[in-house]
């Protein structure tokens, strides 16, 4: 029987939980934002489907990886198909907990899009969501169910408060191994190279919004129950990541001659993510300064991978990974040592939070490079040239849509030279009612057409190809 | 005065109904990005108004009849004009049931999308949330508010926790009434079929996460406080939503050969759907087993309506009537017998739960479909086919769209041969830039065009037929 | 340390500061929806920057200034660069607070779309919410986060219980400000004036949800603390939205012979707005007749502005200042005179909200005007009139879209004459594909283009111009 103080923790636990989850509705509208129209649904469906496969593998033997009992602090060993008379306070935990393993898992979405395959996808969730992820957080968190001593990161004094280094860091190492291995996007660098730009951004800062509403679970219901830091930390969140935007807001103004908008909201998620890691033993001041820097790191990795032709639609790497190191390392340079609770100096604690994200280097990028190079090897887990020209939508889902299946149908007639028929696009759209007015010209032109064809062919075949949208008067 | 745990589960109430109440906004996406884009507006309008209305309704005399001192446990008579010396408690449960009342209403609003009239649709609404649902809560949570013994369906041992037959299986009635009465859109069936595809993907996948956060209201408010059974309940149905999206992504990948999008969301709906009527009972095995079950009773429901040819556009009745059937039945299935409360045995249990069923059944889909007979002899449900072919944004609400106004600008032109004036599209839209274009060639080639059409007006009026969006040169 | 108690109106505080948080992404939806498409990344990103500026400014010194120990009742004196030493309760009223700047800060963003410098309405919501709203906040509010005795209007007995004046009506003067010093839209007043209609009403319509879900809190929360009252205050914020809606609903049908889907919706907001003043003192009757009455004042708002020719693009006057100032006289009309605790008679207290409502004029349109006049003169807040056709998304933030790119390359062709060269628009993309059909053209047709230019260059230069976005067959 709980008392109500360890009822109200489970309410502010469930609550956050809750938030934490529409964190994956954040990060489907920013993703899907910011791709091109002909990768949005894929890149919409591949965060759907991540939810739901990492809550499966989750509960199936992710969270025993992770929270059981420690196998010499490096996973754990108990608590697999979750469920089976556990209290209402782990129950509550594990739905909060479910909700980190699916965003570490998601934001690879957004780095890898345009050009990874659905079922490669699909396998590179499974590995971050059930191996990946779950060792990490062992080392980190394992003690927070309550099977002490926990990880071996913890025992040492590494801190992680929320998961800078725990979600944030290992979804951008995962993100940059997958982009590193799978290349860039067709157009994207070289010669003939032109920006590649999302295709709708008001749906993008809808995304930005919803993370941010997450934000205040993801940190402030990491304390695990109501206790009187939780204010300060969702005070250090907020203003964390509005001073991150505000500084990418000028960093891009002055060095770009225009404020930047994705920049901008970059920025507030680099702050988001850098305070991630301190937020409940910072004071506001120290809030400013990290998530400011977190936005001048942001800027400065987004530039650098650009340098290097990495590809990252999204900016996963500079956001998630850029921020989350630095964030991480923060804990050791702006809170009060006596804060740390580990007993150590500023220095060795430096060394600790820096072992922490060598740690993460090793195991997230190094081991995720290697399982993804192999399933590579065996699976690709990029989609061939043509199924990324004409865009996943349609090569990975069928999902076409009305301006594409009446360019189909002309580019059907035209390398037929077959006018014969009236083109079969659903009359009843916008676009239709285009195609509609073609076909009417067709059908008044027909004879002319093809006694035009007729008289012509020799010299012009051409004219078939000069058919496009609309097909126009010839006198 | 209430102690500081009855306060705390008001609170839990109210953020649970704040919850609920979103999912209007998960509706209203999920629909509008499922229609065609000229259907959209008019599709999230009714989702608008709907919610307005059923709360106007539920206020005046829905809460009153499901919720009052009752009439031989059919329906209730007192709580009307809800508000005057309710306690705390009531005011807030009144807030959630107003919720569930409107998403019971909403549910219709995408079956019938794409082809009813707004009048009609209001209509409907009103019939639903004022007439077919508080009876049918009434039978079955009538007590809830205090007033014993309540209806008639609870007092026999009827289990429905949060709504599986409440809520969704008479929002799938109604909707199959309603989709009967009113036919299948035009070119959706026949010989000259043609797929109708939704618009907007990433909107209905934000639509499907806004529904699942919302769910943990739903669901988690269900207990009326915060009982030690909310955490399980919410673990229940975070994994039937995972595993029914899973589930209906391997299927649809399996039996068409492509990961269908839709099903995968309708997957997870059905899955949650499913575990509504027990998530307080199961253990989470069991709701792995109901949620995947769930999905597959989806899919199959959405190939039956297609062989009847029957015409729901966002899959309603297979998420919320066949899986709410099923999630209905299966609390005799997979429960523990002793959690049911009732004495009954398996079968008796599963006798009450079908006889449920059939109750909901013929209240919700007999009267609901005699009413709405009734209702389109004397206000016909459907739009004309000419509004249904330019689309419900234009034909019922003047919301007409940059293109649409170009397009008619045009026709008008060309349905009177007078290209002596420029078309007057607002200029400063993307579409509004080719209007200029076009605007621009007029300009040009007046004389030259009127010289043309003169000169061969016997041999080809059709020359005007032949300028479509924009007019090209003629030499 | 706190009681169990206290750490629940924590919590319930910090749900609410959630809930409002969210409402910047229910503006960011409702105002990008309501402009046309070449304006809804800047309204996004105005939307998102003004909540990152509105924090800052609040942290340093707003808070400071409204709830400060007051300096004779004007402003606030303590409490700048908020944080140190503040205490749990302290902190958490922060958050909630600072929501409540960005709503005012935010509501002008919309009123003020398609034609003023980004720049410009940084300058804007700096003054708003570093100037304007604190200090009238501390008027109104002073004494909430406990220096007695507060501001001059609350020592009147002046009610405003969430905002109707302090945040809606001020956010309404200085858009109506605003919107005087800039001036209407191109195109949108005059003798050519077509309607200037929204892009994306789905999007608005979720907007539009957002806030009503973020009502919950702004209104629920306002008490500070989980009292009695709140599931009432709840209750009357609902009914008074839906009563909105559907009198605004039922006024648009019956004086315009159609349901105006934007009118329903800020029929609704009208309600929410007009709530604001006294829902915790109310009953639902009384909201009733508030809400329906707020959607009347609305509509003729509406009505009134257009007369004068004042452009508020997505109706932030009608809905913000009109419902405002209604709900703000409303508090003296329907309350119970015992419920004001300001121990006035009804027409005393009716004085007082007026006196409320006079200041509030004073100071947020008065010096609003006055400060945005100066500003305008050193750094003009209007965009110049290419930027305005163009569209601000491109003008102010090089954010172009696929169309536009394919337009600007065209004209580019065009205008040097100069076809010899395949336009260099990303291929991989919808419009590209229309692109690329137009290179292949240009392939074939390249010869006996020139040869056709060539030979009639001298009768007719206008063949140039006659290529729009796809180029014809020429015979």
């Amino acid at each position: 029987m709980e008392t109500v103080g360890q009822t109200l923790d489970i309410a502010w636990i469930l609550v956050c939980a809750a938030l934490v989850m529409l964190m994956q509705a954040g990060f489907s509208c920013l993703e899907s934002g910011l791709v091109r129209s002909k990768n949005s649904i894929n890149v919409a469906a591949k965060n759907f489907a991540d939810f739901c496969l990492s809550s499966v593998v989750f509960w199936i033997f992710g969270f025993g990886l992770m929270f059981g009992a420690t196998a010499g602090g490096l996973f754990g060993l108990s608590g697999f198909f979750f469920g089976e008379a556990a209290s209402p306070f782990l129950m509550a935990f594990f739905i909060f907990q479910l909700g980190f393993c699916g965003t570490a898992t998601t934001i690879v979405s957004g780095a890898v899009s345009e050009r990874m395959r659905f079922g490669g996808y699909l396998v590179v969730a499974t590995i971050i969501s059930g191996v990946i992820y779950p060792f990490i957080g062992h080392w980190v968190w394992g003690s927070a169910a309550g099977s002490k001593p926990g990880g071996w990161l913890e025992q040492m004094g590494f801190i992680d408060f929320a998961g800078s280094t725990v979600v944030h860091s290992v979804g951008g190492w995962i993100s940059l191994a997958a982009i590193i291995i799978i290349g860039p996007r067709i157009g994207r660098f070289g010669e003939n190279a032109m920006p590649i730009r999302g295709h709708d951004l008001p749906f993008v800062t809808l995304g930005v919004f919803l993370l941010w509403f997450g934000w205040f679970g993801f940190n402030g219901g990491s304390t695990l129950g109501l206790t009187p830091d939780v204010p300060k930390i969702i005070v250090n969140t907020t203003v964390s990541g509005a001073f991150g935007g505000i500084v990418a807001l000028a960093l891009t103004w002055r060095l770009e001659g225009r404020p930047d908008v994705t920049m901008i909201m970059n920025g507030s998620l680099a702050g988001l993510v850098g305070i991630t890691a301190s937020a409940h033993i910072m004071n506001p001041l120290a809030a400013v300064a990290i998530g400011s820097i977190a936005a001048v790191v942001m800027y400065f990795v987004t530039r650098l991978l650009e340098r290097f032709e990495i590809d990252d639609v999204v900016g996963a790497v500079p956001v998630h990974l850029g921020a989350g190191i630095w964030g991480t390392l923060a804990v050791a340079i702006f809170a009060d040592p006596k804060s740390w609770g580990s007993g150590l100096g500023r220095w060795d604690q430096f060394v600790v939070q820096a072992t922490g994200v060598g740690a993460t280097f090793v195991w997230a990028f190094g081991l995720g490079f290697s399982l993804l190079w192999l399933v590579n090897r065996w699976v690709p887990l990029r989609i061939d040239p043509r199924g990324e020209l004409i865009g996943l939508n349609v090569a990975e889902h069928g999902a076409s849509t009305e301006i594409l299946d009446l360019l189909t149908a002309m580019d059907r007639q035209r390398q037929t030279n077959d006018f014969s028929q009236p083109i079969a696009v659903e009359p009843h759209t916008e676009i239709g009612q285009i195609a509609q007015q073609y076909n009417n010209v067709l059908a008044n032109k027909r004879p002319r057409i093809n006694s035009v064809i007729g008289s012509r062919a020799s010299k012009s075949t051409s004219i078939a190809n000069s058919r496009p949208i609309i097909l126009n008067s010839i006198t």
